[in-house]
């Protein structure tokens, strides 16, 4: 495989588009998708210009966002209109809503009727809602049919459904009643009424719900596909599971990227100022937030002087409630998405980790108190030490899980609060309890 | 649903075995796993015992691993062998792995012979390989069938497979040749040998495949089922997208938690002794590591001792160089294991990054001087801040990067250097740099 990468590369580079166009040909749109998002900025354009159209289709449908609109800025409304009509509806609707608003009307106008309708539908959805995930292609049959009539509709309608794996069935007024499985209608004899293999939906999936909760149901219930109705129960789309991988992916993504403060997108860029740019915000809010904490040295200076040796503990007091804080919030921001974590305990939860914490802080605060007695063979120092390390990472523990739940609780995203935010806060926390710990201890023992 | 839970939690302390048996039997066994997953550890075993049996192997496939545990170590012999039976394959494997070699072998003496032969051979596949999350349950046909032959062999074997999907094809020897959708035969005549309508497999997957790269295939091609096939080239079984989505959180969540040093069982286990016992193991290769840091302080005291300003940026170097190397790494170990990191380009990916390194150092670098000459007025101090924090980003990015990149090479998880270790090293390394500038700028300027 990388020998072959490097193959590419080299004809790219070469601009051998015979080559190219004859490899493209054979190759699996997964795996084009993959070369256009690697390659340089200014050959994406071309290299897609040499796929077929139907090829050009299933390559943008898999494609990376940031690929997508790069190729599309370029691209001609006739020939975008043509590999429209080729994707499904979801797909189409995807793409439709990265164009400008003129360009989309003019592919629009290109499109059959029926496209049209089905896809300015797709578009009201929010983007990370069933509805932004959804496709209007699916099988349905009235609950009134005999198998020997499904099979018919399903011979109908089968061209236009790529997979079908359950064939949904719906009431005279087209509201969903539930689905059966393909392979009942081999098991069934063709006289038997739909009605009578047909099973309940385990979950009614409406239009709204967040594309995050979709996932969690998908994986739950170990399901392929489900129905979508709107807020009237009448059917109009259906998930699969190959965009729910997509969507767990991206979900997960997102989530350790903004623990981290950065995107996934910069693994993309080739550009180190974007990734510089998209990096720094975060950076400057840490920046500043630890600018507290050389306040609160700051205002200890008088202490530091007077046991130069404190500041060789900062960095352990520091990192070991840095590093506490992202143990509970990791844990609680990942028990938050797979709604593993039980929020209805929260107090529970907070009593549990201030135990956790508790016991960890008497461990690594003695080991770190017997350190600093062998270090310094200062006692005093070793006490206060040791002390304000059990304080430290006490609280960071709570502070761990009570700020994503906290964040949770006001709608904002926690794993937004889980990485950068709170080991700043932790290091203000922990550097105030161990210098005021100082100045208390330093006064009485010595 | 939160009300429910708090009635149920109140039906179990309770002990009301009328309510609950009703209740469970009217419940999804996705539902009732996660009402065992957060019982009490000796609730479980009862609250299981009120299942039917087929339930129970329902529930029994849906369970957290700590909660099976707990439920198999009271079980009769003759209660779980026929629980055993109800199972796909997969899943009673997995169950029976779990179990002592003793009962092991007693619980397969009371299944069927052929069931007894499927799992002892899915025991021997290693847990996270292709062969350990496959099922033996698949539907295949001979190459040579005509479609109308195919539709009667289905019917024969539809029973024992849950799901079709695609229909497998083999040549005389039991070889695979590829597969068809089960929509294609409605839409073929009987007459049509299946030989006609096949598509090849896109990837070969074999028994030793790592599950990871199993899922990264069921996203990049958008899967539901593939079929998995031995050294030579047998169709020996199947792996579902279900089990892929199971195989997906369970990475992914691993990833997270090694990552913060913690591990996802922590959220089901109601003792802090056992979580502070996990999370404990790191924190102290991080303590130890961060006395380091503070040979490195306590090396230098004489120049903090001249200028006691210096302390106060400790936090913000310290901070700075932590964060930045935990993006570099977290895009890194995410880029790795979702296959977008281009791994045949790791010198570009270096020199990019100390690019994006230099422009952030070069940001903050300039914004934390000028703090620093705002606020004490010293200028040395402000310059001798300024390089250092430039200096100790650039460092903590390259590192960021490089560590995990060499985890990989030497085989090691790179999940596991991302978290403390390399914020850790990264605390030593950045104050090393600032207080080696402070002494020799301090020199050389006053």
């Amino acid at each position: 495989v990388n020998r072959t990468a490097e193959d590419i590369e080299k004809r790219v580079a070469k601009g051998d588009k015979r080559w190219l166009t004859k490899f493209f040909s054979s190759s699996h749109p997964a795996d084009i998708a993959i070369i256009l998002d690697r390659a340089d900025d200014p050959d994406k354009a071309w290299l897609f210009s040499l796929l077929s159209r139907g090829k050009a289709a299933d390559v943008l449908a898999e494609i990376g966002e940031e690929t997508a609109r790069k190729i599309l800025k370029g691209i001609e409304v006739k020939k975008l209109s043509g590999i429209v009509a080729e994707l499904e509806s979801d797909e189409a609707a995807d793409i439709i809503g990265e164009l400008s608003l003129a360009k989309r009307e003019k592919v629009l106008r290109k499109v059959s009727p029926e496209q049209r309708v089905e896809i300015k539908q797709l578009l009201r959805y929010g983007e990370e809602t069933a509805g932004g995930i959804m496709a209007t292609e699916y099988v349905a049959v009235n609950e009134q049919v005999t198998a020997d009539e499904a099979i018919e509709e399903i011979r109908a309608q089968a061209d236009e459904v790529a997979e079908i794996y359950n064939v949904y069935v719906m009431d005279k007024d087209g509201s969903l009643v539930g689905h059966f499985p393909l392979k009942k209608l081999f098991l069934s004899s063709g006289q038997t009424k739909v009605s009578q293999i047909i099973e309940p939906e385990v979950v009614k999936i409406t239009t709204d719900m967040d594309q995050e909760k979709v996932a969690n149901i998908f994986s739950k219930y170990d399901l392929v596909a489900v129905p979508v109705v709107d807020e009237r129960g009448k059917l109009v789309g259906r998930i699969t599971v190959d965009d729910v991988l997509d969507v767990m992916e991206e979900e997960f993504t997102e989530d350790m990227y903004k623990m981290a403060g950065s995107d996934g997108e910069e693994l993309l860029m080739s550009s180190p100022f974007k990734v510089a740019r998209i990096r720094l915000p975060w950076l400057s809010i840490c920046l500043f937030g630890e600018m507290i904490s050389a306040g609160v040295i700051g205002y200890f200076s008088g202490t530091l002087r007077q046991v130069i040796a404190l500041a060789a503990f900062i960095p352990v007091i520091m990192a070991m409630g840095g590093n506490i804080g992202i143990q509970s919030s990791t844990i609680t921001v990942r028990g938050i998405a797979t709604g593993r974590l039980d929020l209805s305990h929260r107090r529970k939860l907070l009593f549990r980790e201030i135990q956790i914490g508790a016991l960890m802080g008497v461990t690594c605060g003695a080991i770190v108190g017997l350190l600093a007695a062998l270090r310094y063979t200062e006692y005093t120092l070793a006490l206060v030490v040791g002390t304000a390390m059990f304080s430290a990472i006490t609280v960071s523990a709570t502070i761990g899980l009570f700020i994503p739940l906290a964040f949770r609780y006001l709608k904002i995203d926690p794993a937004v609060a889980a990485g950068p935010f709170i080991t700043t806060v932790n290091d203000i926390v922990g550097l105030g309890i161990y210098f005021f710990l100082a100045t208390l201890m330093l006064g009485w023992l010595t």
